[in-house]
């Protein structure tokens, strides 16, 4: 298999984590996404979205989206599981996901980022943006796992969510974000990072990091 | 069944749909976002996300997140599948709902325009924001979606992904964004509206419509 992949991408760093969290060996394809090499005419073949990551299955075959990656990839490899089998466990954990990845993540994105600079907000401004929406986001996770979180967001093994929560806090740390109201998400957080499937996924250990 | 829902809601919007799709009768409970009712102490009980919309179930379960209730309406009342069975065609639809639950509502909704609101942009620069996100976001699905859609998102049956594209649409067209770029999203829209289900579950027909 081969990831497309940037190093700094939250969405690539969920479905690289998901990937070690089951074994699965891949090739990594390095696409810069600061310099816009997603945008090129020769990466919309790859995919249409234009967006990281896609997976290239072995027979050729192209999935996009990190969320749909990880459901693909669970059930074609259901161990360990990272979806639950019974229902109202996997609503919950599909839940926690969406909630960071359609809540939180979207709005703080690169291109999102770029957008407000290019709208003329100075770089406190895009901060403030920054803060203000992990803020908003992480609150809400953190009163989900609140009483309710095991040694991870769902229970005593890594699931999707904890595939989600990872690299978000990891791009909340490197915009300074205030994480001592969420004691919760970030104990959650550093037992993640004890594991070395989701330690070695981290930006910094990939081949493109800068 | 309650579903916590508010007739402009988006992601409630989409639940709607898949109930109707399904056959499922539903009580309804208006929750009035642009009023601040999700905000509210009391409904932090029933969803910790202080999102809408909630389900609830016959036992007194609540679930949240529109798409991971849509997957758990599709696992527990299977007939007629919005997900398909097969794992590449699973995959191809979640990446289609996820590229207009995560890429493109997040960065329209309500709370989001009210906040440009707060940081002092004029309506004419909120309305400016909000037709960039879609256009760039349609422009990535019509993408996806040409040559490639049948009668609906993926195949000749409605989806999720068609849940999620009508919504979508309703939304653009309040907006007043173009849509003539995107032939292949529209014509999938119209399709839709052609059910009953998806017309009965919109804005305008809902009991809290204003």
């Amino acid at each position: 298999m081969k990831l497309y992949t940037y190093f700094r991408s939250s969405a690539a760093f969920r479905v690289r984590i998901a990937l070690n969290l089951k074994g699965l060996k891949y090739q990594p394809v390095f696409v810069h996404l600061a310099k816009g090499e997603h945008r090129a005419a020769s990466f919309a073949e790859i995919n249409a979205q234009a967006l990281l990551p896609t997976l290239e299955l072995d027979d050729g075959t192209r999935l996009n989206q990190s969320l749909a990656i990880i459901e693909y990839l669970d059930e074609k490899h259901p161990q360990p599981a990272l979806v639950p089998k019974e229902s109202l466990a996997r609503a919950r954990v599909r839940s926690l996901s969406y909630l960071i990845a359609s809540e939180i993540h979207p709005l703080n994105n690169l291109r999102v980022l770029q957008h407000l600079k290019r709208l003329g907000q100075t770089q406190e401004q895009i901060d403030t943006w920054y803060r203000h929406w992990i803020a908003d986001g992480l609150e809400k996770l953190e009163a989900e796992l609140r009483g309710k979180a095991g040694k991870f967001c769902h229970g005593d093994a890594p699931t999707m969510a904890d595939c989600c929560l990872v690299p978000q806090i990891f791009n909340a740390k490197r915009f300074n974000s205030d994480l001592a109201p969420y004691p919760t998400t970030l104990r959650v957080f550093e037992g993640c990072m004890q594991l070395e499937a989701f330690d070695r996924a981290q930006p910094s250990k990939q081949p493109d990091a800068e």
